[in-house]
């Protein structure tokens, strides 16, 4: 007779018990997060640097470092009525083909349009930016997922939405690009003619097909040039792990309300805001000394970043136009290999987890994209969703996690993110169904490379 | 105040509150549909007739016109734990932007992998399979839906599963040929070379990308020719309608828990599955004189059986290899114009429905695709949800009914069944969004033509 086995297999909460406030883990935190700095000057930015670029109440957010709650505004709260709280599964079937003695659990963030957890903060970015009083936002997508969650957020709230995405994604990804379209927003093959960056990379680099950082030069510069309009993002900022609590807070609610008792939790991690979200209030218990809990971030053996990059002060962009973050970091100049797992491709970290990390409060490893998908394949043929390449990091070292449990014999309880699904990333899987993927892990001489751009400390 | 300000926004039923018996329509239908007969002998087909095509236990539910509920196995409920029960979800954001006193309710069936509600037959039909010991299935797919859905089921129950995929779609759909691959099943486009009717057509007209009617009969042929093999089908059958009333059974019991008193209920109709399991309580009240409600079926304007076509003794496929049925046919070798309703293109009827339509028990109403995706766009930006283009056409449906509302001021309560979400037909909104989607209406002369394939009764 299995511990959990009153628990339902999915664990849907009711509509007024999705939360009514953002937990804050800064607010527990001992050590804070380091702030952001203006490259020049290198002293902390202010609010007033600050808002040209971000919404004035996100602003707050950002810097806020004191308040452990901060209320969910109604409209927002709404929205959330859409689609939370999501459910909780009891991954049952992927229990009985291990053959393991550990309970897995995992938090789905996969069902709505845009198919991952990034509408949680998307739409919050989009309520602060209406209610301003903008007109309309920037952003940049590399591979879609966070630019269709702002495009549903603002056609919600009537926002003009202006999308800057990566050349070669635009091309390789029409369907996302469409989906965006269809919810009203324009989306821009980038690097364009439109902006003054845009124009130069194209002169300096006839033919290229695009960065993340390219990208988010163009819309940071169209933000600051157009009247009524501010840039957002989708990770890495202390705002969005905020706003992404919402996941935390649900699974936590969901546990104590089933008697569920979590040994292990883990989540992949590009920019750090699922997994953020995922162990916030846990987190706060473990920094107020109340809980312990092994916490487990996972990324791509080709993009390092907590495995193998440095606790430094970079740039969050390589355009070298963003304000620069202490984090865990291989260099903005690194370029991480083709890796499908586009939204985990990301050369740094969000600086509360890096401070979180740094202080040995959670551990790291790292996987290659093949066994990813071998894990990936797995869980879809078991438990029935076909998870995104990045999710299916936190499934892979779940699945570790529960292999080691049936050496031991330990009845583990391992939960872990499912942010989202993996609809549109066929391409991927058809190159491991056809045997044809590649695994990439960058040489030391990669990395000194990359580590080469830091600035000097 | 709204009449029903209490109910959730979304309502999902618990786990132990899944039907544990599906619903059997016929069973309360004083004419039962007409059943299938040998196009030879035009006598009706005997179950030893059909069990070199079907599975054993699945031909005695093809036949069963007089018990009203069939328990429902357990592993087949196991299985529906899975993503069910699927959600009741009030459209408030919607009928905001209608400005519209009626109440619009909508059964949501895309949140699984396969996106549609073909999983409810699926894993009957594979489940059925497996216990008659069989090593696989073998079936056509056209758009997809009922190919994905048929692998997920195979997979979960360890059985072999080929999918004759019309050659046009396997070339333009390759992500969801590629989804069914990582499902493991084995995707073959229709006409092949590996059957004797496929190397047939292959020869007699080169270059062909094929049709269903074609990668039925290769798939019929495969099934019959093959120790250990059977023939699945995803719609018109009487079975299939019995698997889908788990739809309408949820629907009914959510509308009791929660006192929602439904007016009219609006399904699209293709082959009828999904239409045909949503009404099927409901109906079956009306059909025993317990309550009244208006049924309306909405097809394309581009294949109109139900509104255009003749009730008449017709095959079920192009190429005359199966059986045939009395339904609400164009004839069998009407080809509809190049719909993206995939899913709706099929010249007949489910005779159940078929009957229940002659009857006068249930309306029709056929949209143009240009109406319809302007509906669809609408729901994706209020509701948030992308819908398939097929489930599109009961959107339409219901704007159309809640516009009446609003001009004779009624308060009426509409439940329409949104069976699928539309990440797969980015091609067909990518037309839409850039204003170069056309519509087709079949002319009477294109009709007649049709008709004139529909064998002498």
């Amino acid at each position: 007779m299995s511990k959990y086995s009153d628990v339902p297999y999915k664990i849907y909460l009711q509509e007024n018990e999705i939360p009514d406030k953002w937990y804050n883990m800064r607010a527990d935190m001992k050590n804070k997060p380091a702030p952001l700095i203006h490259p020049g000057t290198r002293e902390p930015l202010t609010a007033e640097q600050m808002e040209p670029i971000f919404c004035r109440e996100l602003v707050q957010q950002e810097l806020n470092n004191t308040d452990r709650f901060i209320d969910i505004p109604e409209e927002i709260h709404n929205f959330y009525k859409m689609y939370r709280p999501s459910p909780l599964i009891h991954a049952t079937f992927l229990e009985k083909a291990l053959d393991t003695p550990a309970h897995i659990f995992y938090k789905f963030e996969g069902n709505n349009t845009s198919g991952s957890h990034k509408l949680n903060s998307a739409i919050a970015q989009a309520y602060y930016a209406k209610k301003q009083g903008l007109k309309g936002v920037t952003t940049e997508t590399g591979a879609g997922q966070w630019g269709t969650a702002l495009s549903m957020a603002c056609s919600f709230f009537d926002l003009d939405c202006k999308v800057y995405m990566v050349k070669v994604s635009y091309e390789q990804k029409p369907f996302r690009r469409e989906v965006m379209r269809t919810y009203g927003a324009s989306v821009t093959p980038s690097p364009s003619m439109d902006t003054e960056v845009g124009r130069k990379i194209n002169a300096d680099h006839p033919g290229t097909t695009g960065s993340l950082g390219c990208a988010i030069s163009e819309a940071v510069e169209v933000a600051t040039g157009t009247e009524g309009y501010r840039y957002v993002l989708g990770s890495v900022l202390n705002q969005v792990m905020l706003h992404q609590s919402i996941i935390g807070q649900e699974t936590y609610d969901a546990c104590k309300k089933y008697g569920i008792e979590p040994d292990v939790i883990i989540g992949c991690a590009g920019g750090g805001s699922n997994l953020g979200g995922l162990i916030a209030p846990f987190m706060g218990e473990k920094l107020r000394g109340e809980k312990d809990y092994d916490f487990i971030a996972v990324e791509p053996a080709s993009c390092p970043s907590f495995t193998r990059g440095v606790y430094a002060y970079d740039f969050c962009d390589t355009g070298m136009v963003c304000p620069m973050a202490k984090m865990y970091t291989l260099g903005h100049d690194f370029i991480p290999s083709a890796s499908h797992a586009g939204g985990l491709r990301y050369h740094g970290m969000s600086p509360v987890l890096s401070q979180l990390y740094d202080d040995g409060l959670m551990t790291a490893v790292s996987y290659e994209q093949t066994q990813v998908f071998e894990a990936a394949t797995l869980f879809a043929r078991t438990e029935g969703t076909l998870p995104a390449p990045e999710s299916s990091h936190a499934i892979k070292a779940a699945i570790d996690e529960a292999l080691k449990c049936r050496e031991t014999g330990e009845e583990k309880t391992i939960i872990f993110g499912l942010t989202g699904t993996g609809y549109f990333d066929m391409v991927a899987y058809n190159k491991y169904n056809d045997g044809v993927m590649s695994d990439y892990v960058p040489t030391q001489e990669d990395l000194e490379a990359g580590f080469a751009s830091i600035p000097k400390q």
